[in-house]
């Protein structure tokens, strides 16, 4: 039964790969994804797929993998004792894509799915995923469009799952030795095994699916506006604040080198080329200085939703 | 009594700050350091000093600072749970050099000290501190020199003191989600309380009084050293990796921007500008391909010490 599941999350995320690559490689126009498949001596492996230096997008990675092992991990069972020692399967598809032009945001996204297993008992399984925006020069109406397009693909399963998952995505990439979020946020989610398997895997083919639509439109619209010199020093300035949230607080990243995964795979996250300035400051006032207020959460839709493009145009409120 | 050995350790230290800054303000030939103070609201706080884009010096920071508290931070107490709830100060100087020229190696150091105090018993004091090296195209004559001077600087303080230190050293610095050490190495100590005060402070004055005549010459043997793009990106590259050690593996890092310090010191160490490359391995056999060797813990003086330049030019064996 549990593997029959397991079977239908991989086919899942081995097709979204597959979708998110040509999607991505569409957009950006002029170079394509390389694959490196690598195992894992514990068990298991991926497919990681990498894009560098294309026409929109400095890096991209697209990575499944599967691993496996006869113990779950102590990071696993921190918060549910009664897991320890079973074994367990973990697949999973991340993606991470780093725009050239600093106008376009970087963007985040991963789905995955558990199951721990002990002899004589039924296995437990639980889903996990989101997708985050970071932008640098953040438009309103882009982040509007993204917030929309998370807000739908929960909405099937009730009011309540996008105001959820939105606030666990700002509370989760937060860094608080900077008191910001990481960006405009999105979707988190984790441990859903609530319901029945059916409705659980089809909540995260959704937020799964929903990455395109949220994300395209936004890289079309701003894969064209003009940059200098200045936008460039101020985007790898904030790469920096991206370096540290994934280095300092992101626990998958953490308990990925920590724990022996595959360096190259997980550091795919990293930006191509970051920077770090002591003590700047923006200039008061300027177009590098609003993005401050982007990086508190806010409620988007009921805010901005119903404004047009012009109202939205200037400051925040 | 206490407050006298802080008061001698303050002033020392504050004294080492300006020497260090003028020490390496005179190699760098072109910039000065900039001055910025700030104050803590627990309780002390720090006089900060940066250059950037000097002569020699991309990025170089000397920073010293005095905290104190009514009850020592956990991390401080987990290994000697017998402090816990004691009030304390804690007072040292940090240094990071990020030179322009990737032929000139990175290097840190810092000495501090800690004092814990409880009403009605005597008060618990120790010293801690290193300095290492962090080379792009190392120079065996560099490195050996460079201990050298580490050695000579604890000689005077036993036999057993620069072998300990340097084994420390190693296993510091160490990235274990790459398998390499950070650098070549130095000296690294923590909790030195053995032996009366003045011996220990006068171990970590050595240590501290030791960086200026272990880099410096490095310093001037590099600096002219011609390089393009291909050493740039190399540089940028294994300034990711420093970067990784920092934010991931550095004690002093993760518990300064977890607990609240100030993060633009704290984060003074960050290089000016880094990459990451995914998958990168250099050309077997390339002047890139030869760092490797370097990073692993070594006998730098039992093997090449008594080796001319010539003899240590080419592969480590």
């Amino acid at each position: 039964m549990a593997h029959e599941h397991l079977d239908d999350v991989k086919h899942y995320l081995l097709d979204l790969q597959e979708r998110l690559c040509a999607g991505l490689a569409e957009a950006d126009g002029v170079a394509q994804f390389h694959e490196d498949s690598w195992t894992r001596a514990e068990g298991g492996g991926g497919r990681s797929r990498v894009m560098t230096n294309g026409g929109v997008f400095e890096k991209g990675g697209v990575n499944y993998s599967h691993v496996y092992g006869a113990q779950l991990p102590p990071s696993a069972t921190a918060a549910r004792p009664e897991l320890a020692g079973r074994s367990f399967h973990a697949v999973g598809v991340s993606w991470v894509l780093h725009p050239k032009n600093p106008h376009v945001p970087t963007s985040h996204g991963n789905v995955r799915f558990f199951i721990a297993e002990k002899a004589g008992e039924e296995p437990v399984w639980w889903f996990g995923g989101g997708i985050d925006l970071t932008p640098f020069y953040p438009v309103v109406e882009d982040v509007v469009h993204w917030h929309q397009v998370a807000h739908a693909a929960c909405q099937p399963f009730g009011d309540d799952v996008y105001p959820r998952y939105k606030a666990w995505c700002d509370e989760y990439f937060y860094l608080k030795h900077r008191d910001e979020t990481r960006g405009v946020g999105g979707l988190f989610f984790d441990d859903l095994n609530d319901g029945d398997f059916a409705d659980c895997f089809a909540l995260q083919r959704a937020v799964g699916d929903s990455f395109l639509d949220a994300y395209i439109p936004i890289v079309e619209r701003r894969k064209n506006d003009a940059w200098g010199e200045r936008e460039r020093d101020f985007q790898l300035y904030r790469r920096g604040r991206y370096v540290e949230f994934n280095l300092v607080w992101d626990r998958g990243t953490l308990f990925g080198l920590q724990s022996g995964g595959r360096t190259e795979s997980i550091l795919m996250s990293m930006p191509p080329m970051a920077r770090w300035e002591y003590a700047f400051e923006p200039q008061p006032g300027s177009a590098e200085a609003r993005l401050h207020d982007f990086l508190q959460p806010r409620d988007w839709l009921d805010e901005f939703a119903g404004k047009t493009a012009q109202d939205t145009s200037g400051e925040l409120s």
